[in-house]
């Protein structure tokens, strides 16, 4: 099940995208809830209550979808170098404030965050603050959305709690990455998290076995399949769980595969213009324009 | 003004200590609102809305206080290595992922975060995941609290910005701190973000000149003041703001002094049943045993 966040006549809705991708059935609720995307459905289904009913079909082309979840409880959950072949080409770029001597591999899952307030949805333009940062990054990024929460999650029972998945493209400026050393700043400005274009229920495809791919303006950038995750899901739901509580609606960014930006020499950061044009096999297409 | 939130007859109150420190006058609020501590009040003042009229007062004694913000909106800001003999002594342990060759002072603010329901507060009992972490940790912090919220702050404009402070045990698990790179996780542990007593409007004290105290098990440990911050509270004001939009009620723990665990020789990791009690001039003291 495809479940969108979308506005429609000035209001917002929550609904199922059809089979076919061409509609979508709005769940009656109210404007309040509506207002939080697919959040209150995952929180309900968390917690077995059963999900509100759907009224009449909407012509997808119809409605401008928004963030599936437009403004998360508190700030997503992001994984730092989580492909080998990324971790590699970070550690070389000269930003990398966590790269030590022994190695560019990490030994444990790198845990951040970016600010809930950073969210954007589908076609959003990601702003530029080009007076603040002169090199601005893409991620093209698998993410997690967590269905019943948890403390001390085992690896053997994680994927119970992966309610599904959608993707996020963790835009980063690599300049404040590395001079603050600690991600969050770099991570976290206005417009820098780009989700969409909707969530897809964990029964629909194996998110530790698909195709994640970015272009931008049409050039290949990212082409890699999470199977060469450092740290699989497991891994991740079992090392953020041990000391903090998971809860419904919790989003991990699972990391970025090779071919951002700052791999190629010289750097090729976004400008103005471009357009960013994330896939991931199962979900669809996540494209926002930077302005 | 000094605004508390407690718990009374069983249910959420928000209310003005008096100058005595000896009562509480309670807003008339709503339940919901009230459960939400002093951040609706924050809000209210921050848009120019009246506060709501208050109530006969109570005594404090009669009051068990809770977080002053006991689920803040977002992920709370902390400062790292912000004052220079802590600088020095968290370079020097071992554990300090950000410490790069060419000093121990960094050269730009260091800024993560903690997650919101990390939050307790007075008195209440700081959980040690003996089975997770065995180099738990304290750090007195004196916490900015946001009034007007804005982006791209100047330093001459930030403390306009500022509604007042309180303070944060910006509890840490050393381990996971060096072990994970970014320090997400390591800070974030449930029961791991102690807040109070109560909120200090900015007129009755003066954050950049004010003694912070820390004692474990009435030992002095933390005896500093914040005249020796790194990066003084407008610096950091403008460093979050630069590219993240502010709130009301938006949290800026500002790091803590030279004294904390690591720093002694062996460190002095807390174990349960220990109590650590801080004092920050012009506010009060915030005082949690560990279990």
């Amino acid at each position: 099940m495809k479940i969108a966040a979308f506005r429609y006549q000035g209001r917002a809705g929550v609904g199922v995208v059809s089979a076919d991708g061409q509609q979508v059935e709005p769940y009656q609720l109210g404007d309040a809830e509506a207002a939080l995307g697919a959040l209150p459905l995952v929180e309900a289904q968390a917690a077995g209550r059963p999900l509100p009913a759907t009224g009449p079909a909407i012509p997808l082309q119809q409605v401008q979808l928004v963030a599936p979840i437009p403004r998360p409880r508190r700030n997503v959950f992001c994984v730092g170098k989580n492909y080998h072949a990324h971790a590699k080409e970070f550690a070389g770029s000269g930003f990398d404030s966590s790269a030590k001597s022994g190695g560019d591999i990490p030994s444990a899952p790198i845990i951040f965050s970016k600010v809930p307030e950073s969210v954007i949805g589908p076609k959003e333009a990601i702003l530029i603050p080009a007076e603040v940062s002169t090199s601005i990054d893409y991620e093209a990024e698998l993410t997690v959305v967590i269905g019943r929460g948890g403390k001390g999650i085992r690896k053997a029972d994680a994927m119970q709690h992966v309610w599904g998945y959608t993707i996020i493209n963790d835009m980063t400026a690599r300049d404040w990455q590395g001079r603050h050393s600690q991600w969050l700043l770099g991570k976290s400005f206005d417009t820098f998290c780009p989700m969409g274009p909707w969530l897809v229920t964990a029964d629909e495809m194996d998110g530790q076995a698909t195709d994640v791919k970015c272009w931008v303006n049409g050039e290949l950038r990212q082409d890699a399949n999470t199977k060469d995750f450092i740290f699989d899901i497991p891994t991740l739901i079992e090392t953020i769980s041990a000391g903090i509580t998971l809860y419904p609606g919790d989003l991990i960014a699972t990391g970025t595969p090779a071919g951002v930006g700052i791999g190629y020499k010289p750097p090729k950061y976004l400008q103005s213009g471009d357009v960013v044009r994330i896939e991931i096999g199962g979900i669809g297409v996540l494209e926002n324009p930077l302005r």
